[in-house]
């Protein structure tokens, strides 16, 4: 038996002490909390890394501080758009979804694509018509409007700026996404990753989030990752599958493979955000190049660690 | 001035020389000997990889024999669902689009994407508005109506099978994709892939062919990649980034880590198809797992080269 370890995320960014409330700071906090807490719960039962990457992601969804599922910010249509996906590294299979509007739980469908269906990646209404078929919660708009972020989204279409993030201030950089990743008792790796995407985003822009090897990743022989951060980059340097090879090929540890490719590959590209990752042997990394990330961690019998600045 | 290298595919899977006419040969074999040539005069007047590569992929979307742009295959609806991405790998810019249904040319659409627009990944409605707003060419569904296409979707559907190919038995495989590779005379890679998905498919299915890092890649330090196959493993191998790794980080050459990944990682998840490859020395590699590639290749000054079969 191995000791379980889990981490989890809800986005990087410019996410500064002197613009958080202490009580802002605490609901973010428990809610990390909570999500630990219920992937904790899985593992503890001998579950899957799987089950509670997924456990874990649903909690973030439903938190409306988050930028996943219930907290999804606008497009600029004034709708929601949002993208999960799930790998399991013990069989290498993932499923991912694009751009459904009314999953209330983008990450159960992407779980569903996976365990359920000979696909890996859905789109769309087609997306949305499997969710239907699998009896997944459908939500209508409202469930998914939140006063603050159509605040953010007016602000933004306003200064027709595209917002990657659910910050107050649109000129501030935010990365909203959820993410968790688990190495189970049996050893096993998986990772989860969930979004909204960027507020006021137009033409059905997809992000690094339900790409798997670029957003979502997670191979048994090497780790499993969940990013957070500017999407165009983090696709452009396929950065989970990287850090994974960097691993698998040059034999290097669990943390200078996320170090090389957050703080040096992605820097050099021009790419903010962060990553959380655990290796074969429980290790846990999390690792940013922006000024905060929403983030919590735990091993078996240990205690739970929750930090959100540098 | 470096010697420049092109090479194209259009699509592997189950290609016997038994089920192909003398005639039907012919015409394969001189579509993939325009594609070449359309690369290869980009390359020769100093044009860029990624012009060569985006040339190149047009002629086999504008030919009705492969499974992209016009030959695409029918969706379970009945409609038409295609997919194309680019990628510079001077610049390591990407461009990918996703279920596109009425763009005359998916790659072109995917190299604006890349050119004109802060994202790189872009899927369905909103990417046929950017196409629009880019006054490229838009065709109505009787444009990309084959016969043959469509009596392969009806038996498909009444098989209630999903078809990756454009094959005329519906039982055997084969995985149509179009594709091309190309280092330029100034030393500069490109890839681009374009495909039309698999016949009789459903919710919006995304094979690994606009997935950067999957069905595309290209990275001046190490090669351009196209892909062709059943998707669903390729994306869960990251296979065409795997070959760019292993020559990164295994100081492999391109020969070996083609076949690492077509031949040993590939075959191992159960994932048919095959790959084009340049490197950065202008060597071609062009390996396949399946009976048959429609593929062809060209160094500057030296004589063209059309295969199909093993």
């Amino acid at each position: 038996m191995n000791k379980f370890s889990l981490a989890v995320h809800g986005g990087a960014g410019t996410i500064l002490k002197s613009a958080m409330t202490p009580a802002k700071e605490k609901l973010y906090r428990q809610a990390l909390a909570d999500a630990l807490a219920a992937g904790y719960r899985v593992l503890a039962g001998n579950g899957s890394s799987v089950d509670a990457v997924v456990a874990a992601v649903l909690i973030l969804e439903n938190n409306s501080l988050f930028n996943a599922g219930k907290g999804s910010v606008f497009t600029n249509e004034g709708t929601h758009e949002m993208d999960a996906a799930v790998m399991c590294g013990k069989t290498l299979k993932a499923g991912a979804v694009a751009n459904v509007t009314r999953v209330k739980n983008p990450i159960l469908l992407a779980e569903s694509v996976m365990n359920k269906t000979q696909h890996v990646f859905l789109a769309g209404k087609g997306a949305e018509l499997l969710a239907e078929e699998f009896n997944l919660e459908m939500e209508k708009p409202d469930y998914f409007f939140d006063t603050l972020r159509h605040q953010q989204w007016l602000a933004a279409r306003e200064a027709q700026t595209v917002s990657l993030d659910h910050k107050d201030i649109v000129t501030e950089k935010k990365f909203g996404t959820v993410g968790a990743v688990a190495m189970d008792s049996s050893g096993n790796l998986a990772a989860a990753t969930s979004t909204g995407g960027m507020t006021n985003k137009r033409y059905n822009r997809i992000g690094d989030t339900p790409v798997i090897g670029s957003g979502t990743y997670a191979n048994n022989n090497t780790c499993a990752v969940s990013c957070t951060g500017h999407g165009e980059y983090f696709l452009r340097a396929v950065a989970a599958y990287d850090i994974s090879c960097l691993m698998e090929y040059k034999n290097l540890s669990l943390q200078d493979s996320c170090r090389i490719v957050v703080n040096e590959k992605l820097v050099k590209l021009g790419g903010e955000g962060g990553v959380i990752a655990v290796d074969g042997r429980g290790n846990i990394e999390l690792v940013f190049n922006s000024d905060g990330m929403y983030r919590g961690w735990i091993r078996q019998n240990e205690e739970q660690n929750i930090a959100i600045y540098k």
